[in-house]
């Protein structure tokens, strides 16, 4: 089964109200008068990293891009729980865990340690608390809202070519966590940008039923010559959000087009109807 | 890096204090006027199940045993997160989910699907509520306190082994989520027995500080005549806990020994000490 099928499969299973339809980065669970956000991401050995990644990296990845979906969601981190299999490089892997952790202040709040046999996986809870409800959602981007991202699209992809000066970017990505708290009252839609920007722009207007026109002269890449592949690569954590014109956004972020009522396609860049998200970015597994 | 040093390397990391310093089967989380429970738990290929194994009994096991990490603290399902690794008979593992989780009455919240290469892993993060505060912990056991168990321990290893009336109890596992629920309140320390009732056992008696001192002859067992493999046997989901003898307890269990102070060794069997943990159960990797 392929991964579409097997997340239509699992909407038909019994789904907690908060799991927002399994349409969102993140669940959101109301309990006793304060709201939580929870998120939970898999690294895979062959897909998600390579057999002579540094461990400290991984773990490092693993951490940030859970912390991403809760920026995404403006809610504070409260802990996370990992799921690890042990391996190669086990010390390296706490290392860069105990780095990440103290980067994005948050503590280890439990998890399971399991012997494997091969490729290596490994998991992560996280958990946040809102900053802000409703919690902002890929969802309630509204026509007439301009589309806005945080920065730049295309630096892992460099750093992952082995361009020295984004190589942190590949490597150690920071989660624009105090942005996205900043911006969780007045966005209508928010989400990070991980499997790259147009794929994640095509899925927030999908899931808001409306269509987002950008303005490729308008979004920032790292690499001008090469725009196409950065729209294109994932791994960057920047914000995309959609928020009314008169918004007092409190962080500088690009504005790069607009949302209008349903069009041609759920994407339109540059007058162009994207309609095939296969063609987009990078379908992870 | 074996378990234990990995997790010994884990507890000096930042550590919420809801993680209760990893001792413990879940964390616990007071958020709002609430209290949530929450437990992670991987199964890998090789290591939890084999590779013909049924997907729907993978699938059922992974919740169960999640789900029984919260019936050991007495908390109520209110979701589950699932990490899922696309694979061989998805369609199977998602009718054990399914299964499980109307059994078990729990909604699922979230998740994360990815492609992996090789041998298969799969996490579950399972979130409850406290149903009673304090939260039973594994480290409450008292001197004087009796010694209990739910029900009878080897039966999952009969049904491992072929036995038609025990297979129900290895590949469809039920946890005693009522039980814990009731037991909550009146008991000093509780835990379900997942790797074998000696080990467990020495576990609480290291994490309360104290000696468990049970008799043989009490503890029900599936499988008389070999009783010693019964109680080092894992998979059971028997819940295990200590309350003191005027407890009035509403779940009928077998009082199978005593609590008393530190003594020769955290564990004693029919007066014998034990004092190899290597030697009493099953240690997962």
């Amino acid at each position: 089964m392929n991964e579409p099928d097997f997340i239509a499969a699992l909407r038909r299973l019994p789904l907690h109200p908060g799991a927002r339809g399994l349409m969102d980065d993140c669940a959101v669970l109301a309990i006793g008068g304060e709201t939580l956000v929870i998120t939970h991401d898999m690294m895979a050995q062959g897909t998600h990293f390579r057999e002579d990644a540094d461990m400290a990296d991984v773990a490092w990845k693993l951490v940030a891009s859970n912390i991403s979906d809760l920026a995404a969601k403006g809610a504070e981190p409260v802990g996370v729980l990992l799921g690890h299999m042990l391996g190669r490089d086990d010390a390296r892997f706490l290392k860069g865990l105990h780095e990440a952790l103290a980067a994005f202040d948050v503590p280890l709040l439990g998890g399971d340690t399991v012997a494997g046999e091969g490729l290596r996986s490994f998991g992560l809870t996280a958990i946040g608390r809102a900053s802000c409800t409703p919690v902002p959602s890929r969802s309630g981007a509204q026509a007439g809202d301009q589309v806005f991202v945080t920065g730049p699209l295309g630096r892992a992809m460099l750093g992952f070519e082995g361009a020295g000066e984004h190589r942190g970017a590949f490597d150690r990505p920071v989660p624009r966590l105090a942005e996205g708290i900043a911006l969780a009252p007045y966005v209508t839609a928010m989400m990070d940008v991980s499997d790259g920007l147009l794929l994640d722009a095509w899925r927030m207007a999908e899931a808001s039923g409306v269509t987002l026109a950008l303005d490729p002269a308008a979004i920032p890449v790292a690499d001008p010559a090469r725009a196409d592949e950065c729209l294109r690569w994932g791994d960057d954590y920047e914000l995309l959000f959609t928020a009314p014109p008169s918004a007092p956004l409190p962080v500088a972020a690009h504005p790069i087009g607009m949302v209008t009522s349903p069009a041609a396609a759920p994407l339109i860049l540059g007058g162009e109807a994207l309609r095939d998200p296969a063609s987009l970015g990078y379908h992870h597994g």
